[in-house]
């Protein structure tokens, strides 16, 4: 097991609960507060949002996606234009995907070798090819300082072997990653960090084994991916109770593409630090908007002559500003104001609910903290169960 | 000729040069400087636009539509909920329009009577009625500032029977708006104020005989209507010089729906005080972008990797946080941002433009200004050109 030295990448644990962390992960461009949740700027935006916007939320790292940005507008103009920082207007830290996971989502006629896979653009039908060495090249051009190994993303449910086939190949992969990362000449004057990312679908076995892979190899962080896609809740926690008792303790834990409030809160007391999800910024521009009190759809008509706040808690503009008759008639009149006050309150409410669960983690209070939160949502109101 | 005594809503003038004049209208809620901008507030939003960034272009006053806020979210509704002022989030002056243009329009099935006119809402379909009484109602409703006559705008080109006919129409309901503004019983206390609307087409002698009923019946200020219907901007013009001089000098008068930055240089040679257009909010979500050398459209490829600001002289978040190249990809991609950025942009170009021309006009060099602002213009770039 190898321990790359970076000396400005770092993580930094404040306290526990049960298996829960409060810490930061400190790097050049900022520190990171965890539990953290990674706002999506999919396409070096974060939907409906400017940059300030986000930060003010309380988002200390955005997380950008190498499959999007390669398509358009492409790596290397964006590395020509000074990196996708300075290209999006956001100085601090950015974790980026290594695109895995949208090749297997987004893209037409893919074709999985050892090498990498080929495939189509959703664009323009184009074809392209990413391989854990392109994938790392990429991410090295935007100038991410979180980059993700490339893996391979299979469907649930499926079969024990076909999902140990995936593994594997996902493992030698990450492999590759590693070394194209550790060939990146300015990774250790950045404080760049590479993250391997635990395959094996729900099989306890897999994901054992998976984590033990990657530790041979050896990682800043770890994720803990093919999950959120379409799993019921008690199978995703229950992968992560397979799972995150082999990682290392004293490195940040990622769990990809999650997800729900309530599945952010139990995730942490099962011991992740790192969150990204589209939750918040595709509900934003749907009319859905988070409360503690659960997910209020604002088409609905009951909206109309409510004068009251969205949320008389919260400190958004969309809260602070407006009534939600108004936040109901923009988003009935499909007023693109609609989408940037949603979408601004459920990021602010996304940052809440971190804050609450480091602050409760700090207090070692988590437990009690996460009943009562349950507590309090009013579960026919919930975002799952919205039009 | 009757002389309403307002209090508060007062027209200073500060400077003339040649006919063009700058001022200030004083208002219970605020100063408007003239020359005056007012951007478009349709559906109670400045469309991607948030209203204190609205506010930070420089705008002094909003504009709102009748016609839109009868249907949705309905006039009663907003002054339930406090007036469109609280509703929308904007404390400062608003104009209304009183629904004539958009009647024309936008709905269908239109029935013109002596009392108003019957018509089908473009939104579902269903049976309104607006007229001078409901109309100045409508606006009482919204809380509007500077609230319009209720007006017939026929379509140009037409005869002079035609057009005479819908003028001297236009000018009963004016009386009858006027009536009801009057009994307003709060509009003296509030400081609101009441504007004329000139019509008759293109021709001369129509528009004097319409300003001269107008003044008849005595406003606040005076507005020409009836124009930026797809007329060639030398008959605008020439409307203009029909029109103003036989307008108060010492009201506002207001070119309704106008315009293009090189249609407001030439008007407020002519006279006019303020105006109102969605050209800049428009623009601005189909990727064009004004400059003080014409207007670029940010789709040409040829922005993809151009590192420069849109406008080095311009301090909106456009052009001191972004590179064209950056716009261009959000352009291209369809983002929400770059609604956001160049709504932002155009509506503070239009704002420096109104500066730049109350100073050249307070310091008497208007004329030459206007002639450099001509030349510095690229003819091939104009946005009357773009795709």
């Amino acid at each position: 097991m190898t321990s790359p030295a970076m000396t400005n990448f770092r993580f930094e644990l404040l306290a526990r609960d049960g298996a829960a962390r409060t810490g930061i992960i400190h790097t050049p461009r900022g520190d990171v507060r965890t539990p953290a949740f990674m706002p999506v700027g999919t396409a070096a935006t974060v939907k409906a949002m400017l940059p300030q916007s986000v930060r003010e939320t309380g988002a200390d790292i955005l997380l950008g996606n190498t499959y999007h940005l390669m398509l358009r507008p492409g790596a290397e103009r964006i590395a020509h234009l000074g990196g996708l920082h300075k290209f999006m207007d956001w100085a601090r830290p950015i974790l980026t995907d290594s695109g895995g996971f949208q090749v297997m989502s987004l893209s037409a006629l893919r074709k999985i070798t050892e090498e990498g896979v080929k495939f189509q653009s959703h664009i323009d039908g184009h074809a392209e090819f990413l391989s854990p060495e392109r994938a790392m090249e990429i991410q090295r051009l935007l100038g991410s300082d979180i980059q993700m190994v490339f893996d391979e993303c299979p469907a649930l449910p499926a079969t024990h072997a076909g999902i140990e086939k995936s593994m594997t190949l996902s493992m030698r992969w990450a492999k590759r990653s590693r070394t194209a990362f550790d060939q990146q000449t300015d990774r250790e004057r950045l404080g760049r960090a590479c993250f391997g990312i635990v395959q094996g679908g729900t099989f306890a076995d897999l994901r054992r084994r998976s984590a033990e892979a990657l530790q041979e190899i050896g990682f800043e962080g770890y994720a803990v991916g093919g999950l959120a896609v379409g799993e019921p809740q008690n199978a995703m926690f229950e992968t992560l109770e397979a799972t995150v008792p082999h990682l290392p303790s004293d490195q940040p834990r990622y769990l990809m593409g999650v997800g729900k409030p309530d599945d952010i809160v139990g995730a942490v007391l099962r011991g992740i630090d790192m969150f990204d999800c589209v939750l918040p910024t595709r509900s934003g521009r749907n009319g859905q908007a988070f409360t503690f009190e659960g997910a209020l759809n604002l088409k609905n008509a009951r909206f109309a002559d409510d004068a009251a706040p969205l949320d008389a808690d919260c400190g958004c503009p969309a809260c602070r500003q407006f009534s939600r008759a108004y936040l109901h008639h923009v988003v009935k009149s499909g007023e693109i104001i609609a989408a940037m006050l949603l979408t601004w309150h459920n990021l602010t409410h996304y940052q809440r609910l971190m804050e609450k669960l480091r602050q409760a983690i700090a207090e070692s209070r988590l437990t009690q903290w996460a009943a009562a939160y349950r507590t309090a949502r009013q579960p026919a109101d919930n975002i799952s169960t919205l039009p």
